[in-house]
């Protein structure tokens, strides 16, 4: 398996399978200079860790992130950074049911066709898991890349969704809820829509949206490497994500030109932000916004009819501690993952000029 | 400018800009033997060509691509692939309007911003004319895939949707009509929306949606590099491009998991297929769609108020030779860069396994 | 710091100081399927590991590897290979008279010089430790290359020089000695050399070559990433490491063409093999050989003057437990990046032809 | 075949067959503003251009380049570098001597194992004609590394070798005779020994050193990629390369610690230079210098042995327009390369510190 390094510059690699004994990464090529503040790092991964609240996966896992090297005296060396988070909730369950069987809508199909072999406890690779390593690395990004701010939100559950533009949105009420919706109102609407589908043993998708404000002009490489373009890769890398859009997205193909442009105030800034932050794959310095599309988690409490390995027909059934909407839990990865890209883009737009 | 090499086993490294000499790239990694029809590479060129149809842009140019290197005797070497299409139809205009002026919604302001200096002889290197060597190693690429097939569709222009799936769509009729919607009726419409936009010098944007069969299982490379992400990633950096989505897309966020998951037939195939040929990031042999959202062109024939590079206020004159809607050109770059990401990820499957 | 990752398929990213709690890596890229013979890495580490005898740094410490991912059932599963060895050994001793004081023909000044902050505690980053990373990898690397076989032996220490060529010396007779020299004789001349240097407090260097057999053809990519070159870089980038030739390396500059060239046998095999086993950058099924110059260690146990961060004279002092030569202990290092070269072309080389 | 990129932010690509209509290629990531001296550039494509002198092939070509994009009034814009040099020579003769049969020690055979076709005319793609292409893009790369420079020479031809360490040699004296050896009596020597061997019909092998002269500290990534493993690899990614050493080199392998320690002045400079300039990978400020080992060229004009594509014995015979000593026109080559690498560093050292 290739594709496990994400960056050009500020280079994240991971490893870790859901029941091995850690997941983890090494950061390659971050600045030295920075300081850590460790406690943000932790605080980041609370917000993405099982049984934070009733609404997300019952499981309990800590979280706890080790640092092997890199950082040394509260500050980052420019040496690698290597760390783990150790798998503490292992429960040592019986995985026959799903050993020789394909869950519907996993990679466990498709991992077998491509490598002939899988680790069939949990979801192995596949698990969402993994995005641990992200937010750790995000995190360092974030220290790195401030006073830019990243802030991440829940924009729809299902049918419900906010009509606030990212513009309207108070961004300092995200986490005052357990959805991470920053209306109130809805927050409380979503909620009990997922209770509601969590009862029935089922799942349901949702729309991440995300502001990157205080955004320097110039970040982001002409032609194949166009900030939304990895932007747009960083997000459809996130386990369940189906969809991804910025500035005016879907809804601009229905636009005309002159309702769509941008108009420049004197100062280059511009009289409205359809371009979303980005024009010809640069950044302009206005906010930069995009909306990130989650299908249902796979896994359902009901049974489900499937195959197993030699294509007979068999029954999975629906059990363990699941999350019925995977939202809330992905506002921190959705932000790690914009980190990432915009920390490569930062140092990369060091080298544009003599 | 770093940016302008697409791909890792499978590489194409291009440059030109608008009014330059010339415009062309550089193919590495691809593999020897393949049979090259240079019939059909230029076929995909005509169909992205200025000029081919009344609601394009009117300017004439043959896109007529030389090849330099890499082909002997009708078969690819392995050794580079290299060409270029001479620009035969810039005219020697005065340029003075947009030397220091910057239009709005181009990326002028942003060139400035970032690299101190620009080629202000029509877009430079952000012009669409880039995607000209895109079309030219995609349709190799295409050749070197078959029978794998892929093809794209103009699904909407402004408001008008087509309302058949990707499933239900006679791919065969596409290219019968000059806007390439597989419905003639459709069509029709399409047409008459984008000449009347014309008239009233303006744009309109809409969707292309794009349709590969013939997929083998284990194409794209988990975590990172997902199937659906490079995919994503290549689309959003075509030009005018604010949005990407697979299978279910964004409508799956409002699906239940129940709903939503694909089951399985007993010979690995799936009932449904809201997964778009994509599980884990990786194919699984079911057919890939994907919908690819493009803003309505910036450049408009109505007088615009911008800046110039001072920050004082001018107003810039619509004029030239432009597209008022650019999905149907869009359609060949659309199939070309889905070629390059699948014959990078056909190279990569090849040492999944021992 | 970039730099730490290596190979472009075969992907080995390290992380680690020498006086941190641990040094490891991930291997992105290693095929499925691959049985994993644990004891195979702990030899080749052992071979590496400091404290083995009486002519190597008598510092003891276990290096042993713990596995969190990646392989399964005794087979790699195709995902990341991730791995730690604990550092046990970092004795809580005061290092302040190397915090401020840069070390002769060490990495001291020039670490501060580019990155302004420096882990003081041995060498950091920069310490020799780090190649028992490279050594994990590139026994996992040798398990996937069989029956292919990588040998490396010592073939000079100081001024004392093997006489037998590559194709001459016993191979299986390497082992047989703490020096790792296949002539026994030459062998217990070095070891008293190297035992009367120590005594001196100080340093010597050597050379290391290897052999590598059953070696396939298309190994190497023409240009820039010749099977030489890529195989110099990985050995000019092993600590100590001042040059690299192979085939008739520098020698071969003496010679006339008509010498020099290797004729061919009916069955595409050479009479001679002047070129080591390598034609244009390309393995051609012959044997390759090459040489691999290390210099005397920097750090010897004799008072040195220097300069510290203020560039004051300030006089440091040899103390500590270190190799009076690296040669022996490289050994081990040099097939593993030999290993690493080859499991990535290996790769590769299945991506030449449609 | 992959292999034809060259860098990691400063990146050159190249196309080309020696018997093909043109090579050429791209440089992307070359940074705005540079100014460019096109005359430089013709410079020292002069320098490696066949029929220069008396002593290299007569074949005659005037190698000159044709820029596509990148350069606008003057300077570079940040955009792609294309680039291309026409082949004029490529005279229509009969190739069937070689179109069935393997040159000894040339590339044919191992082409033909690993791509099944080849290109058989002339060299093909294995041709030093490509390094044309290096010259153009190195030309570049040293107008972007000023005031640091570079400077080749050839310090031994056979067994003549020049005595002078290159911090004795005067190097303005290169270009004073057509061998490019700053010491004239020993030039003499050079150019009759190369005379003689041309008579003979034979060929024969040398040395190129290399002087880089204000260089800043800080240039290299430790582990993997410092800086004389990138050098390294550079040089040895140049037709005919067997060898490369940097300082001390091989020679330095005999060397006791105590003598071999370059110890500091008070600005952090040397007392000595047996690490060429470089320290951890990381360059310190000092010259940096190295050699590089050229084998005799394998075409000779006398009559061989060798085998055709079914393994039948043939002759090939002695004929064309070859070189019979190539570190003359290796000059300009090994410069270029080094400034490919130096200009490579001098960019990502901008991204070490935050």
């Amino acid at each position: 398996m290739s594709g496990n390094i994400f960056g050009s510059l500020f280079k994240l690699s991971t490893f870790g399978e859901s029941h091995g004994p850690s997941i983890g990464g090494v950061i390659d090529g971050c600045p030295s200079g920075i300081e850590i503040d460790l406690d943000e790092i932790q605080k980041d991964l609370d917000r993405r860790k099982p049984g934070q609240s009733s609404i997300v996966t019952q499981r309990k896992e800590p979280d706890e992130v080790n640092f092997f090297s890199g950082i040394f005296e509260g500050k980052t060396t420019g040496t690698p950074i290597g760390f783990a988070i150790y798998n503490t909730n292992q429960k040592s369950k019986d995985y026959s049911h799903i050993k020789n069987s394909y869950r519907p809508s996993h990679a466990d199909y498709v991992y077998d066709e491509k490598f002939g072999i899988r680790d069939y406890r949990g979801g192995g690779r596949s698990s969402a898991r993994e995005t641990a390593s992200r937010v750790v690395a995000g995190s360092i990004a974030k220290q790195f890349l401030a006073p830019l701010t990243i802030n991440a939100y829940v924009s729809a559950v299902g049918p419900l969704k906010l009509k606030s533009s990212p513009s309207e949105v108070d961004l300092s009420k995200i986490e005052e809820n357990i959805v991470r919706c920053p209306d109130s109102k809805m927050a409380s609407e979503m909620i009990s829509l997922i209770k509601r589908i969590r009862k029935e043993g089922n799942t349901i998708g949702g729309i991440v949206t995300c502001v990157i404000k205080n955004v320097p002009t110039g970040l982001g490489e002409p032609v194949f490497n166009k900030l939304h373009a990895e932007l747009g890769k960083a997000m459809l890398s996130i386990n369940a994500v189906k969809g991804f859009e910025y500035g005016s997205g879907f809804l601009g193909t229905q636009k005309k030109g002159s309702e769509h442009n941008d108009l420049f105030n004197s100062d280059g800034s511009t009289k409205t932000n359809y371009s979303g932050g980005i024009q010809g794959g640069i950044s302009n310095g206005m906010d930069i916004y995009f909306n990130v599309a989650f299908k249902p988690v796979a896994t359902i409490m009901q049974n489900q009819e499937t195959i197993n390995s030699k294509g007979d027909s068999v029954e999975i059934q629906g059990k363990g501690r699941h999350d019925p909407c995977v939202v809330p839990r992905a506002v921190p990865i959705v932000e790690a993952m914009a980190a990432l890209v915009l920390a490569d883009f930062k140092l990369l737009k060091r080298t544009n000029k003599i």
